[in-house]
């Protein structure tokens, strides 16, 4: 399943992410380190965030992670989409078409208003998130202290695949 | 753990209970009767909304469930924030404080900028559920046929506890 602070790890380690020069990956261990949690509950969420295109992942030695576009244009939304809100924020299961009282075919062919109305706030949920990118927001600890970290962690790359 | 379905569950139940008049309630079996739901599942979603003030149960030969309010009075937002919404959106575990680069307790004074888009869009979500009450949404299979039912099932108190 999908873990409460997901967003949270994800957020925090994009904007750390988003200090990285163009031909620099961090490895996955370091971001495990640079955050003290636990590598492979860290790899999920990362490995998430591969899937939805807002990172990259190279493997082999000199492997590591990056931001898949600059960090202007990733919105918060996107890293948030990407931790499986929707399936946590609401599920439809047609449950009008169930029992003694079940909705008709019929009835079903539009939306149920409950649907509707947890769409409508989802839509302005990520309407916020949508607004704001990860070049918007701070790096927490400060960028200083993140960029001299970094500089002794990422991994150069001589040629991008 | 938060069933993902909780929310779908826990606002088609409320529609329904909207209907009963107020010396009506409707035992939890029948209510999972009418969804074809598991008794257990729908249990731990209807004492969520029992929690937060959404229902009443009253235990007994003749208990079951009710609204808490009027139909009118009870909003979408309150139902939704009952099945644990807020744990579902966003955890902030101040990972800012962690690792090797962490915030100070200095700079952790002022919440995190993370967290405060976050709590935004949560208020953006909220607003428009908050907006809806339960008066104003349809009963999805038609009202008529669910009063039906319910006049077969329901449990009538004499007396108010
Ligand atoms: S049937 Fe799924 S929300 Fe109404
Ligand atoms: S420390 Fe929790 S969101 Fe930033």
């Amino acid at each position: 399943g999908r873990l409460p602070q997901g967003v949270e790890w994800a957020v925090h380690a994009c904007l750390v992410l988003a200090l990285l020069r163009p031909d620099e990956q961090l490895p996955a261990q370091r971001l495990a380190e640079l955050f003290d949690l636990p590598p492979a509950y860290l790899a999920k969420v990362m490995q998430d965030l591969a899937v939805a295109g807002v990172v990259v992942s190279a493997s082999g030695r000199h492997g590591g992670y990056r931001l898949a576009a600059a960090p202007g244009e990733l919105t918060v939304g996107r890293v948030v989409r990407a931790t499986g809100l929707a399936e946590a924020l609401f599920v439809c299961t047609e449950i009008r078409g169930r029992g003694p009282c079940a909705a008709t075919p019929e009835q079903c062919r539009t939306p149920c208003a409950v649907a509707t109305v947890m769409r409508r706030a989802e839509m302005a949920y990520l309407e916020v998130l949508d607004a704001v990118s990860l070049a918007d927001l701070p790096v927490p600890g400060g960028r200083a202290a993140a960029e001299q970290w970094l500089t002794a962690h990422v991994h150069r790359v001589k040629e991008r695949s």
